[in-house]
């Protein structure tokens, strides 16, 4: 199964199907297999879709043959996570209940995708209204971790399904979303590369909201190259993409020695667990030793932006009014952990409210000034291994955990950033490490291309970390 | 004094100080000399600057003499309201302190009229915070309304200086505010002319937020075509005037005959003070006349846009939060209307808040897509005769009238439209009447053309009105 082409590159994948030497049944039979094999154990969709999908990559297939092209992303196998809609498939939102047919209508994301003729293999399972970095849902139950055969460790949200689901050999290309990190934990934490794009960039329409402000669609893969790959796919389709006067193509690799990477001496560092910040701090050494420059370089307001997150920050007012607005029978049967982080927000009065947009707007001006610096800041991504289930349950420690998987990647969305993360090794506990990249608001491209010089100095995840122990 | 240079359109005013037939200290001086005739009986300014404008004014026509020139509003009498930070003068907003010094910095708009060298007179009155529509100002006494010698009627807020100081001579141009109708009311009620623009289109910053969503800078002029003569200055220094692909520049005016008005049937027409409605529809029917197209149209969401207003908007917890946040010291102190109306929002909960946003924003797109039916929407501006200050002191009555004055204009606002009024005839009280005229979304540019066109058929409010009697 570790031969399976679902684990070639994007661009390999793409170049064999045009060249008739794969096709789009083989890769969508490979995700089926994988599925048959590991699915139950793994735990990663919520709904399976494979039989819809083996039909659309026959048709792909038909239209291959006969020279015929709606896309880079035909025939790929995808996943998405269950809270974008998408026609033809239920939208719960990791909630315990379908929602209405209007969450079962494409929004421009999911179209820019379709119309490509992807396999869609199904929907993967999110923290529910994807309100939590962790990855559990009370409701469904938890995907597991990949990389711990043993215990049942957490695989990271809150788009929880995404990351396993490339791992485990069941897609090439995940579509997640990322508020205050939910692109990134479960892409570190189940070793891949995550992209979370600019706030605005990529519409949000018809993604379920969390935080009408601060959600923003992301991609998750085993290589930043299939991050550029995928994002040159859709990002020209996707109106805003060339804002600010940034280009929607992904510029030429750079050349290490013509980057200036910044990095923060505190805060990401603090209270790493075993491993962690090691890993991250000889991966850059790696990178300043192919002639990077490494600078120093603290991000503005971050302890302010850190403040205002462990108050509740924006979301939770956001997704109180979402879901009295829209959903107001759902709120009862909320996931305990979920319904905890809403009735924080029950007693924000609508100025505090206001007063935090307010500091959010004047974080996104200081921290774009400063990232006019260098070319990106590095940090590790998340700062703990992947709990355990078991280790979540007594009082109070899903909530410490859970902030404390947040805490390096909301920094991203509170200053406005774009950012990605690429494994880099394992911890202590044998988990994999990410390394975050950040970047200033609108360089996506830009981003991606300086991961991929930094993933061809480093190598790709499978190069590093290989296959989980299961595979 | 009714033959006052200070009376000349902008256009007219601009010519002649060109070719050496009128100086900018002949129009200072117009200023001052109605200024010391009438400046305490109109009360219209919080801060006078006659000798320093004068001096400045002496500087332009040195400059003029030499063939300088440094922007069509150079020389011109300009009156600002005491909401935007202007350079050497104190900023209090209304209120009963000076604001600290960095409310004495000019932002985008008051930096693109200086630096044309115009003659600022001084700072007129504005209601606390510009928080009401009515004109009236607990610390600082209300400004009088020149239509009626014999009692003591409000000129319409917040602006509340800004129609007094053109009516009365001192200015030919003012700058205003607009979050509900602050620009529209004062000047419908002092016979003048006035444009709020499209939120976003000119820059809030340095003028002390009252709602940071729905702060408008606008322009009040003796005449739309002055208004359009001063938009045209200005416009083009803004940066995202020209959003939306929509042209800076104010179009040819239209003919009638190739205009169709929409004008709806319910809401703005009811409960009008005597004479109100009757003038607005003779106007309207005299557009009619002319070959102007005149269909029914209904704007979407206006009876949900009222509701949220009279529950309190979204200004209450935006205001809040600026006053909490940057000058807790000065809310004991408050005047005792806007204090009410701030304690309203103190119950909201944030979640409320972010659903009146989201109300709101769903409002903006139906409303903008409605408006593409139709080249604009013509309504009666205020509903209500500007009322004396004795009728505002029962208990109730304040809350009352402010209501039914902000009604007909807020609905602008919270449907993000551009809108402007001008003067059309008397009301049975025989204070001025002014006919609103919506546009859509951006389309400033071409309101303002479309204003002149109205201009030109129905003539301009001095035409139409005259001199107040005491001129």
């Amino acid at each position: 199964m570790q031969d399976s082409p679902i684990f070639l590159s994007l661009r390999e994948q793409h170049a064999r199907l045009r060249a008739g030497t794969l096709t789009a049944t083989t890769l969508a039979e490979a995700s089926i297999a994988a599925y048959q094999q590991r699915g139950k154990h793994d735990h990663a969709y919520l709904t399976w879709n494979g039989e819809q999908a083996l039909a659309m990559a026959k048709a792909s297939d038909t239209v291959l043959a006969q020279g015929g092209d709606v896309g880079a992303l035909m025939g790929i196998a995808v996943s998405i996570k269950d809270i974008y809609a998408v026609p033809g498939l239920p939208t719960y939102a990791g909630s315990s209940q379908r929602l209405p047919k209007r969450w079962e209508s494409a929004g421009p994301v999911v179209s820019a995708l379709l119309k490509q003729l992807p396999s869609v293999m199904g929907k993967t399972h999110s923290v529910e209204f994807a309100f939590g970095g962790l990855g559990t849902n009370a409701h469904w139950g938890t995907p597991r971790n990949p990389w711990d055969i043993g215990q049942h460790r957490v695989p990271g949200g809150s788009s929880s399904g995404a990351g396993v689901s490339l791992v485990s050999g069941t897609a090439s290309l995940a579509l997640g979303t990322d508020t205050a990190g939910s692109v990134r934990i479960p892409a570190s934490m189940t070793g891949v590369a995550g992209l979370k794009t600019t706030a605005g960039r990529w519409s949000t329409q018809q993604i379920v909201p969390l935080s009408t402000t601060l959600d923003t669609p992301g991609l998750l893969a085993r290589r930043v190259d299939d991050l550029a790959f995928a994002f040159d796919a859709l990002d020209g389709q996707l109106g805003d993409g060339a804002r600010g006067g940034n280009d929607s193509r992904i510029p030429a690799t750079p050349v290490l020695a013509d980057l200036t990477f910044g990095v923060p001496e505190t805060f990401f560092w603090d209270d790493c667990s075993p491993g962690i910040a090691e890993t991250v701090r000889a991966a850059i050494k790696q990178l300043e030793g192919a002639g990077a420059r490494i600078v120093t370089l603290e991000l503005p307001g971050i302890e302010e932006a850190y403040s205002l997150f462990k108050l509740g920050g924006v979301a939770a007012a956001e997704l109180a009014a979402f879901l009295k607005t829209e959903l107001p029978e759902m709120i009862a049967s909320l996931d305990p952990n979920v319904a905890a982080r809403i009735a924080a927000a029950d007693d924000m009065p609508a100025w505090e409210y206001v007063r935090r947009r307010t500091v959010l707007d004047s974080l996104y001006q200081s921290a774009a000034a400063r990232m006019a610096d260098v070319d990106a800041v590095l940090t590790p991504t998340v700062a703990i291994t992947p709990p355990t289930i078991q280790s979540l349950q007594p009082e109070g420690a899903y909530s410490k955990a859970n902030m404390h998987a947040l805490r390096n990647t909301v920094i991203a969305n509170f200053l406005g950033l774009c950012a990605l993360t690429l494994p880099v090794g394992k911890d202590a506990a044998s988990m994999p490490v990410g390394l975050q990249v950040l970047g200033g608001p609108w360089q996506d491209a830009k981003l991606l291309a300086i991961g991929q010089a930094i993933e061809n100095e480093l190598g790709t995840g499978l190069d590093i970390l290989g296959h989980p122990p299961m595979l």
